[in-house]
């Protein structure tokens, strides 16, 4: 985490929005325009800044994200939508930019008003501490939080084209976590020089790999957002061809940073007690593996009998069985950790008191091999804890 | 309850499958064939008595039900394909009828050998204690449940064509209760006299609206059936035109048994503390609303903020918003009981104190209008409490 990400700025601090102190505004800023990728929330009810994000992602160009935790600003109308504005003005003010570089999130509890006055005072505050430290990077990541008991950040460095590349990224998460984005964010910057085209594709792709295969609670927000910036200042000959090998070695990287930065945020879920890989393997297609994985981590049986470590598998092949696949019984095999407990649809009943014993382990591995096909896919949850309904109870209360 | 539904005889005991001592086995048979209707669970593992089952409903004809708890007889392959065959013969020799004509059902724990031998001995014990009262339909009611506290009954009477006729039903629920048929077990009998093409249009209509719009826990069970036999003994004129006003006071007592034994469900849930109603009105569609009902229902967020007695409307709206129906937020209006918290897309931040002292009431009332057409829905929920987590988290073990 010591390499600066070259050309890139970071701060976090406190603005008054979290009453406790804790910082709640971030920005985000690259000295030269980058190449940008991002995916959004597909709730239909979408926060109010997301509304400007998605006219400023058109060009996929962009300079600088500015984010306020402690208030969703989403279910705030006219009001809210004016706040997302003057946060994008206040930030193309500071920065000398223009507004549509400028990306404006918000997370926190949805349905209050927005204080805009109170986030653009931050942002000037928070303007004067931006640095390109690791120190400067925490504190951005330690402003986005809100339920997250800690900052989560993943970078890793590779070598392209002789030059070294460094790829940082930042996520929350904690309530709502789920396919298609829960109350995610999750802010990646990179000094690649990648061609607009290439980042899209391989951004979405490793997506839909990473963020949307993890779950807590099923939920989906009204702000959940996944954004990256590149740069090009690592010097690097731009790639720009779907053959290039150095494409894969930077889609390969930016999979292992998702995918670091996804199972943080299950692994500090709200209540989480464990942390699941479910795997669904000889799938007749991945987009089948993965919606069967979907249906299975979000199932509040499967999740409760994984908190109480109980080999109730029946409730995986019945969560399996609804998932909207095609599944033939009689071919399927599942096993708990390397514990074989169903094959070709017949209980294997004995196996089950050693099966139970994975389960006393803080990480379970869950496989259903469909036997259909070639195809598999890889996903992460939580169980549902006595903490989880303590916790979320009482949210706002 | 004391009237009896002319021709229909029941009957349930323990035959040990329940190690506690309580009834396991139960059956229902009618004098005389009988029209029937069915819907069976949407779940791609089906538990192996429904393969039977959706043969014999095929011609729309039924005589007998035979029912065990206990043991789910779902991914037993073929072992347990076999012992439901078994209970199908046993049945049709008890009572010399067509073994297409016996319906067989199974519920409790998935995936564990099927103790065929028990069963069948069982229905011997059982077919000796048949009879048409009260009693004997208690006795059937209380041998179909597993988690549940109570079984569940409701009859009524109506007048068709001067004669009376009597619509029994009983259920089972607790876990696993969701849309597209939970771990729910639903057997009416009446002894009207309609066509099998107005009654199997009737029950899937009602079924749609009452079996189907509740939620506990969000999972779909292997085994979920719900099933109507008539015998036509009341002396009615038969019932043959959807024009018919008989066919309508039919459908409309049909509609009051199915909701209420699904209300009964929902608060017997396992671990529930508070009935919730939903309403979605002004929709474009009753699909849609329907649809919206079911994503707010089923979202862990929503339901840990009732057991919370939190007004936390927001993750209402949100779940609304991820239902895959369109949603204009800017005319959206949502209630808690009959505090308004949402109007045309603003938050009344001044109300929630109000609406707060709604959700101390044992049963909440939640509506949203959408404000987009005319067509609405009505469906039935559950919270998410600390005795669910507890309780389903200890089932098996």
């Amino acid at each position: 985490m010591e390499n600066n990400i070259k050309g890139f700025k970071f701060a976090g601090i406190n603005g008054g929005l979290k009453k406790s102190g804790k910082k709640d505004i971030a920005l985000i800023y690259s000295e030269k325009p980058c190449n940008i990728a991002a995916t959004f929330t597909k709730n239909e009810i979408i926060a109010e800044p997301l509304k400007l994000d998605k006219k400023h992602a058109k060009n996929g160009k962009g300079q600088a994200i500015v984010i306020n935790s402690g208030n969703a600003n989403a279910c705030t109308g006219k009001q809210g939508y004016e706040g997302a504005l003057a946060m994008a003005q206040k930030g193309a003010d500071l920065f000398g930019i223009k507004e549509e570089d400028v990306f404006v999130l918000s997370t926190g509890i949805i349905g209050r008003t927005f204080p805009t006055d109170q986030v653009t005072k931050g942002m000037e505050k928070c303007h004067q501490q931006l640095g390109p430290d690791a120190d400067s990077r925490t504190n951005a990541a330690e402003a986005i939080i809100t339920t997250d008991t800690f900052p989560k950040q993943y970078q890793k460095s590779i070598e392209i084209d002789g030059k070294t590349v460094e790829l940082y990224g930042m996520s929350k998460g904690s309530g709502m976590i789920h396919p298609n984005m829960g109350t995610m964010l999750a802010f990646l910057t990179c000094d690649i020089d990648i061609s607009g085209e290439l980042l899209q594709e391989a951004f979405k792709e490793t997506v839909d790999r990473s963020f949307n295969m993890i779950s807590i609670d099923g939920d989906t927000s009204t702000n959940d957002t996944a954004l990256i910036m590149c740069n090009g200042e690592a010097g690097n000959k731009k790639i720009s061809s779907f053959s290039d090998p150095d494409y894969h070695i930077f889609k390969d990287a930016l999979h292992d940073v998702c995918k670091e930065l996804a199972m943080l945020i299950v692994k500090d879920g709200e209540g989480v007690s464990k942390f699941i890989e479910y795997k669904v393997i000889n799938a007749k297609s991945e987009k089948e593996a993965r919606q069967i994985i979907r249906t299975i981590s979000d199932s509040s049986l499967v999740k409760t009998a994984m908190f109480g470590e109980d080999p109730n598998w029946g409730r995986i092949i019945a969560a399996a069985g609804r998932a909207g696949v095609p599944i033939d019984a009689d071919k399927t095999d599942l096993y708990i950790g390397n514990i074989q407990l169903l094959k070709n649809g017949q209980p294997l009943d004995q196996n089950i008191p050693e099966a139970e014993k994975t389960l006393h382990q803080s990480s379970v591995y869950i496989t259903i091999n469909l036997n259909q096909g070639d195809e598999a896919a890889v996903g992460w949850g939580s169980d549902l804890s006595l903490e989880y309904v303590r916790f979320n109870s009482a949210y706002t209360t």
